[in-house]
């Protein structure tokens, strides 16, 4: 009986697939990093990433299900990755399936964004709640929604991208066409260009090395006011995304990660202020604003947790 | 076994409130409206619905259930009326226990908004889909959420206000201090404002009675340049808080109904240009923009219908 709480979970970026055994939420081997970039093809990568799985699975008894975080556009249900923001030749490709002919043991697929979001969820600070935004603030946006006890997946399980949702209507047109992107504003190299561009108009010259959020974050707390003043406003653009989740969704917990929440109260402060200064009691009464509890491995935690989740429904079904 | 098909829906309005016996999506008893203001505080009020509502049992066999559609705060599973925009004495009302003790049906009570799109999503355009956004454009914005098929209520069952989302971090400041909010820049009284502008701009004087929504359609058929203009720019501002519905929910279908909707294309084409060129295949590829089925009789239809499915709910749990 698969009930074991030993899962593999595979956290893909475009830098480097990180592969580790799981059990519950504690990461208890990790597997060197495989270099994406190192191989030409989806085929030679996901043979690399076997060899690992099967080199874990030689070490340790009893794992039970694997699961893949993708930085990309993933079909949940079927496994199936359509493609891949920064690798290339990995156009609908159907990674499930693929594995679970190589491996035998079953295998979920899913984008990496879901993947953090599940971790919080499950293991971490959105814990125990039915209704939670996630957010995951760094050069992109992304998110996902958990609802009535359930993650939202949607028509063809693109849900949860707030990072694309507007917040000014006549704002600058982004990737997608879409004017006044949430992205568009905080993503860490927006943050950064704003930043330069407030020192300079106060007749300071910066590198754009001194203006990155963890730059900002050191100087905001070493009093400089100036880089306070841009946290504040970062958190300002926020709050109007998050609050458009809220008034939707009524969320009981709003959980933020990635890169730039390290900067912590500088931004959660303020973000908290002009959230709940936007929202009407049944809105605001309850809401939890959390860090997310998971830093870097909230990938690869998360894909273990849909996995073992994923594969212990199929059991039932 | 009350797999009965007739329900009795009652549609509670600031002006009337209007209860009719419902079979399936259609009305086939219409009882005279009451006039909401004509009672001083919520008992005799209610004993008035009482009175109709016996009356109609009298006339029909076979009645099963009782949906009730509030114009304010509810709490669904409850059936407590927390408060009423424009109906005093309606503070904490136990409607549900009130009703069964009365009535000895078993009683449903929800938001009128949420009534509008369960008749939508039941019975009306977004039949036979698992995620549905629903908007109602009138004196006020309202809104709905269905996703995985399930209507999304959230932590205090405050979800789906769409109007209160916002298109403008930088936007007036509204009635729950939010900013930018969609309300206030569709509502019926803020399209009259903005065309009567946009006529004084071209030297054109006109009362607030020739800018309504309703006047302003009827000029714009009729070629009034001004008019047409008005239509394309409120869809552009439907058309962003739409499409941060879709890129946070990706829905298969958007239900648009209220007066304001009775625009019909001049509203329906440039909301679907603005919102198409706003999204990625996955979120706009199959997506339906759809006018309500229904019009004045929604609500009524939609609380029957919740007042059905609810009740059958009840008997198998």
């Amino acid at each position: 009986m698969s009930d074991s709480p030993l899962a593999i979970g595979i956290d893909f970026g475009g830098t480097t697939v990180k592969i580790a055994v799981v059990y519950q939420s504690h990461i208890i081997d990790q597997a060197p990093p495989i270099a994406t970039q190192d191989f030409e093809g989806h085929e030679a990568l996901i043979d690399a990433m076997v060899r690992v799985v099967e080199d874990l699975r030689a070490r340790h008894h009893g794992i039970a299900s694997v699961g893949v975080g993708m930085p990309g556009f993933v079909n949940f249900e079927k496994g199936l990755v359509y493609g891949l923001t920064n690798v290339p030749d990995w156009e609908a490709v159907p990674l499930k399936r693929i594995l679970e002919s190589k491996i035998d043991l079953p295998v979920s697929v899913d984008n990496d964004a879901n993947c953090m979001a599940f971790a919080e969820w499950r293991c971490g600070a959105g814990r125990g709640y039915q209704n939670v935004v996630f957010a995951s603030l760094g050069t992109g946006v992304g998110g996902a929604i958990i609802a009535n006890g359930q993650m939202i997946r949607g028509m063809r399980h693109g849900a949860g991208e707030i990072g694309q949702s507007s917040i000014d209507y006549q704002g600058r047109v982004g990737h997608y066409g879409n004017r006044g992107s949430l992205e568009d504003y905080v993503g860490n190299s927006e943050i950064t260009a704003r930043a330069r561009e407030a020192y300079t108009a106060a007749g300071i010259q910066k590198n754009l090395d001194e203006c990155v959020p963890a730059a900002l974050a050191n100087a905001a707390h070493h009093g400089d006011t100036i880089a306070i003043a841009q946290w504040q406003e970062t958190a300002r653009m926020l709050a109007t995304a998050m609050m458009n989740c809220c008034w939707l969704l009524n969320p009981e917990a709003i959980v933020i990660g990635g890169g730039v929440a390290r900067a912590g109260e500088l931004l959660f402060h303020p973000f908290k202020e002009h959230l709940f200064a936007q929202l009407s009691g049944p809105f605001k009464d309850g809401l939890m604003i959390l860090p997310a509890a998971f830093g870097h491995e909230a990938g690869t935690i998360g894909a273990a947790a849909l996995a073992r989740e994923h594969a212990s429904h199929r059991q039932v079904g």
